[in-house]
């Protein structure tokens, strides 16, 4: 504040000397807390227009504060509101600038608000926004994965454990593993909404206020369920800037899974996919390379959207109640993770959407490393009585002599199995191949491409439209 | 595994070198997934009961297995389980233990399943069943807060911002805050137990099994609402793993808060509470310190519980579908977390009904710093109608020349006072004392003693008993 | 980048479709990494050097080159510079600017170099500049520190453990105690730095490059030691940043903990310090308060800056050598760590230097809770012989016998004292008072006066200036 | 503590109720601090030494009491020390056998000493080991690279960025980035030994004692180069363990990478290496599996590691001064980080040089993805004189040209070469091989096996001994 005599500074009369440049710095938020504008704006509307309901303000002090608030709106929302560091945040640049525009009742507009409660709806009202945007980003995702396991529900490729080949599965079923986890996901930022919205405004600076508040009328205006029981805990809590965060987090976990895949999908010793030319990039010195810049980009935003909730949780940590102002440091945080994850989540439906799986390789890879291993395993199970075990025992053995001879199973031939167990026929080269492995899966949930289309339709059906769409 | 030809080791046959001493260090998990246990034979059970209701296996066996089952849980619960290192994890423990008790059978348990959702189901069942403490243990932190909150309902005491005094709220009314807190806490519980209430079990190792599984069948057995709905996701998710430790993180989150205060509270400068002898402890070389062991250790544990957030998280990142060997990284951390969770809210419970609150100091704070400047100017906007901005001006210039003269608010003569103001009437004592502040605060949600009341009988019908049962 | 056909885009040529807006939002780098201009440039000169003395380039080549990256250097530092966020990063619209403005010579600058070393050297120099920045700033720190101790080496305070008065020390031993904790801070930068010290320049891509580089000559121009010997390390290694994060973290650390008392120190309830009004912010609501807002903000930027440590751990995790893009997400969280911590460091030294200590409330702190019963205890030994476990037992009786009646320990009559061990004599009340207790401590490093004026004698010495200067 | 009334607890007369169970669980730390058993006795060996020496204890009651500490050192060490949990820690249960052996002068061993300094004395100890520990197991990993590099100085592969081939390396050339790598955790563990080599004992409580110890002494007997300077920060301080903390996560981090790179070199589509059977193991239901497990698990736990220095840090923040109880969650977190630490060196050490690589597809992989098109674009600087940017572009169109035509760069003709541009020769078929292409790179630091080699060499030396020795 450089201006030390400035009559913005609401406590100006009381301290003798100002804040030099090092407290601005550390103190002003303008720079950031702009983003919140908009939510500051309605929540300012609804108790002016409750204030004047209660007969607490005149109804021509509501309209002229409603109505001067919609022409600070459009200044800023048009970039001509002149915003003043000095000001130091959202709440007084707003405030300083209505005064300008309708003089005297912009003064009557804190009635019964504190600074405490009017920065707690503001953050609130923004964080629900991003629980709902999340919402709709992982359904977009969703239907992108959706669509690429319409495409491939029965392209079979490996699946993998330890990033070794297992057992041959479909890449629908793999597509459809991660429409499960966003739609986890999902649910996270349904309940994390669900459960911050109540409203905090009318708590005051902590302790309530003796004017005849309306708080449910506010609360119902902003699109809150209700108002907060609790004044001190309504200016004192940021569990659900955390809870945002929590579900932001494992989002980008998952989406980091994803990315990781993607990489080493790319890569040119595997090869199952190729990625869009709109998601990767080229490199200075080696023409030659298409390097999937967007899914690496994607693997290492849970570092960042994850750093934030690290450090929001350490700034909350042995906080006594109510307000401190370490908690100012939340929004700045909560904003990155946010705009982060939304990048994120857009940016890996367009890469899934764009993406081209290799079926013929993918095929190819399924066959590798004696993966119907399992199938024969079963076979004996099934068809000769084996206990589990014992036909586990008798698989190895089977694998360890096609390993010694360099050939896959399938390419035993029928005595050198008999010499291994003599009870196996030739039926039992009908599950060795990776197409009747896949078929065989119907368990609920496995990968049998029938099993994986029922998932498809489902979830086609849930999201309420068509795939592709 | 110090004997390499062991027939325990499942793949013994297929490797011609043992893991050495190191590598049996880095791998077995015997010495903690014990915990496992119950949960592992559960699974086991309804497994074997739906294996012969297919026809999968004989229910012969399948009665040999279950009542065996029982022999093995016993056996650990009873301690005199032989738990052995060679056989790695608690799974193959059981399962060769099944197999000396009743023989052949035992090896017909694993048909159709694979460690991959065994381990997936047991951790599951584990995880849950710690929602469920976590609910408990939070219910009776709530019971012990409501005790405070009733015996204090209309206790004056300082609210505070920034660790200054602010306004005078009540004991009871900042005991509710809490309440509110840990509310949302034993919400989020509830959330993820429900969201994680889904059986992996038959997704067998990754692709799911040709045999006819009945999933639903062992879904319901085992508590579970449906069986998870592909098969890769079964085996690879822990987002209920991390969905747990986020809820416990935040959890820990508002303990450290409560504990801090605790801290604060029981200083020698403060004296607002005394923490019981049971909670404290002394000195080795101070003789006259009680000190507040037991509240800093609670505020420490959301180091340690959010560690194990940052640590699982850190594993999940960037693993390909479907198990890495670094998932069994995650049993650890939440155990840890889980036993130090539950540890923390007992003794919070403990702290809580156990402490005296010193109403005498908490009232004589109550009233330092001017706490009541806040009423002076609520009552110059209401009754001399002033504009809120206005009103805190005056307010402000009275608080400087109070404590010019070394005195407090209500100290002030109405000459002082009309000398900055000259609307101001004798009326304004009113509001001047912490008694009358707090019973003005009658905003939804605000601090005035009914509304404190109403609150604590509201969460006590919520809590389904009398408060202090 | 909305031109798709643009030339600027390097791989343009290869692609047939360009990236889109969320590409390039994901993917642009400009809008932070232009704060590496200046390292850029210094890099560039000096490899632009390097090639014309091995005879690369020609030497007027290399003196066109020089010259007009001093006027890119100008023009960004004037302000002029036209920043483009097609050509995505501080590299690319350095070199196309300097194309402008020197011509075709600009092309050769590349030579046997790559983005990867380029960006590695930039921005290990900027990381280095911040060890540096931040020796200076914990220096004026210590300074600061110094001359609180200076005034008070002789003022007595409660030690405390536990928050509990444990036994009298004096003002100036516990400034001092902050001195020596920054000072191993400031160690650990400079350890940091000596260990970042070498140069990746000249690794080009990742291999190392058949051009005759001198990359001996270029690291001695920019300051660094040597040259890194390994190129894929040096164009891989983000362990320096990690190392810088780490010390910033413990610094922080170190900065929350005196913030914390601060914070308390600051409340009314111990009112051992003033804070300077410039450190101060009042309420919108409640004008009588003085928040200590800077100690507050201080203490929270350990979560800011410790979430950057974990940001860029969990991005570093499991990345295959060499470089990833996920790499590029190193730079924000470090600038943003780097520029909070001096922030803090700076502001910090500013509310130490103008903090005043209440002398007079700190004595009658100290002498609170029995904190000479330590003095009682070592006399019972000294003097008599006790061991020293015995000692405590008689001590700890003496304690509850004077809480019992209310009174001081030094108010216990000869009589009392001796009802409980009959070799105490009045010589006993030479130890009991607070300032006999603190001219007691005299083992080296403890709190007696002399001993701490030696110390803040050896800092000031060490620290090569006088203190307050 | 099950009886309230034991004398052994220390003040047990003070308080009229005993801690239960709960608090017993929250408080105790003989679980885990018995670790420190070696340390604490080393420590008390040395105090009783010096106070004798001062005369501050007789020479008979030292020589009993350092001759009874080496009795009960024994005990722990041969597995008979009667561990109790109502002795709470291993100071008290180490000092109340002690009285069992040796009598009355046990009592006097804790003269002017306090649980607070001897808690730090010997965590500090036990840290300091750690980082001995950590420096060997480096050693030992640093030499099984070395031997790797030594196999396969000049085995050409492929150097990727982005997990796509960018240009060739050599075998030697990759392990010894690792060797660099590693060479800077030790010196990180070198440099925190380093500042954290000072003793806190002797600062008693916090305030430093009013008996002559001599701190030098019991220093220097404990290897410590110094006593530390101020008694507050001797027992306030954990910057240690948090610098031991932050080098084994930047070293596990360095861990994770190599890990990663074993994970994915073992996939069947890469198959770079083979993991010896000792650090793999097999599935329970799919008998072809080789899974690296070792990899896998070493690749987590950097987050087990980074977890417990999360941990710490949480817990630190804003903790005043001097002790507080928060602290003894350090001790947990630390011996678990560097159980781990020393167990993946361990593990990491041996898996390397059990690893066979397999230089035939190593040197296929290399030629692939075009990857000496930066050589071709040096050349048509080098030779041509092109601007690198113009080379750049040059090389861009052949590539695309190779990739259309489906052949690698080689393979173009001359003619074909020469329509993108007319200066090339048949000597460009000279720089397109990858042999050539690694020879070429002889800029210091650059994969040439000349190079490789030279960089063996040294550290060969520096490790002053023989590889594979």
């Amino acid at each position: 504040m450089s201006d030390t005599t400035s009559s913005n500074a609401m406590w100006g009369g009381r301290f003798a000397a100002g804040p030099d440049a090092i407290m601005e710095a550390i103190n002003a938020s303008i720079g950031f807390d702009q983003r919140l504008a908009k939510q500051d704006i309605e929540g300012s509307r609804a108790h002016a227009a409750m204030l004047a309901a209660q007969g607490i303000i005149s109804d021509d002090d509501a309209k002229a504060i409603r109505e001067g608030l919609l022409t600070v709106l459009s200044e800023i929302e048009g970039g001509t509101f002149p915003f003043k560091t000095e000001l130091e945040d959202i709440h007084m640049n707003v405030e300083a600038r209505l005064k300008d525009i309708v003089g005297e009742p912009a003064g009557r507009l804190h009635t019964g608000r504190s600074r405490n409660d009017q920065v707690a709806v503001d953050f609130r009202l923004w964080v629900r926004d991003q629980c709902d945007a999340a919402e709709v980003a992982l359904t977009a995702l969703m239907r992108a994965l959706l669509g690429q396991a319409d495409d491939g529900a029965d392209w079979v490729m490996p699946g993998f454990t330890h990033l070794q080949v297992a057992q041959p599965v479909t890449w629908g079923h793999h597509m459809m593993a991660y429409v499960e986890m966003f739609a986890r996901d999902r649910a996270r930022f349904a309940d994390a909404r669900a459960r911050m919205n109540e409203s905090p405004l009318g708590a005051a600076a902590l302790a309530g206020t003796s004017f005849p508040l309306d708080r449910q009328m506010t609360a119902t205006a902003l699109g809150f369920d209700r108002p907060m029981a609790n004044s001190l805990d309504a200016v004192a809590a940021r569990d659900f800037a955390l809870e945002f965060l929590s579900a932001a987090s494992i989002c980008a976990m998952h989406l980091s899974r994803l990315a990781e895949e993607l990489v080493i999908w790319s890569s040119a010793q595997f090869r199952f996919v190729s990625m869009s030319d709109r998601w990767s990039t080229g490199s200075s010195i080696m023409p030659q390379k298409r390097n999937p810049d967007a899914a690496e980009l994607l693997r290492a935003k849970l570092g960042r959207i994850f750093g934030a909730n690290v450090a929001l949780m350490t700034v909350m940590k042995g906080l006594p109640l109510t307000y401190s102002k370490d908690m100012q440091e939340d929004k700045e945080q909560v904003f990155d993770a946010a705009d982060n994850l939304m990048l994120g989540l857009a940016a890996m439906a367009g890469m899934v959407a764009d993406m081209k799986a290799r079926p013929d390789d993918l095929r190819v890879a399924a066959a590798m490393g004696f993966s119907t291993a399992t199938d024969l395993a079963d076979w004996l199970v099934r068809e000769l009585g084996l206990p589990f075990r014992d036909a586990h025992h008798v698989t190895g053995s089977l694998v360890a002599m096609a390993e010694t001879k360099g050939i896959d199973l399938p390419d035993l031939s029928l005595s050198d199995m008999r010499s291994v167990h003599d009870g196996i026929t030739d039926a039992i080269f009908d599950v060795l191949g990776v197409d009747n492995s896949v078929r065989s899966r119907t368990s609920y949930g496995g990968t049998a491409p029938d099993n994986v289309r029922a998932q498809i339709a489902r979830w086609t059906d849930a999201l309420g439209k068509e795939v592709k769409s």
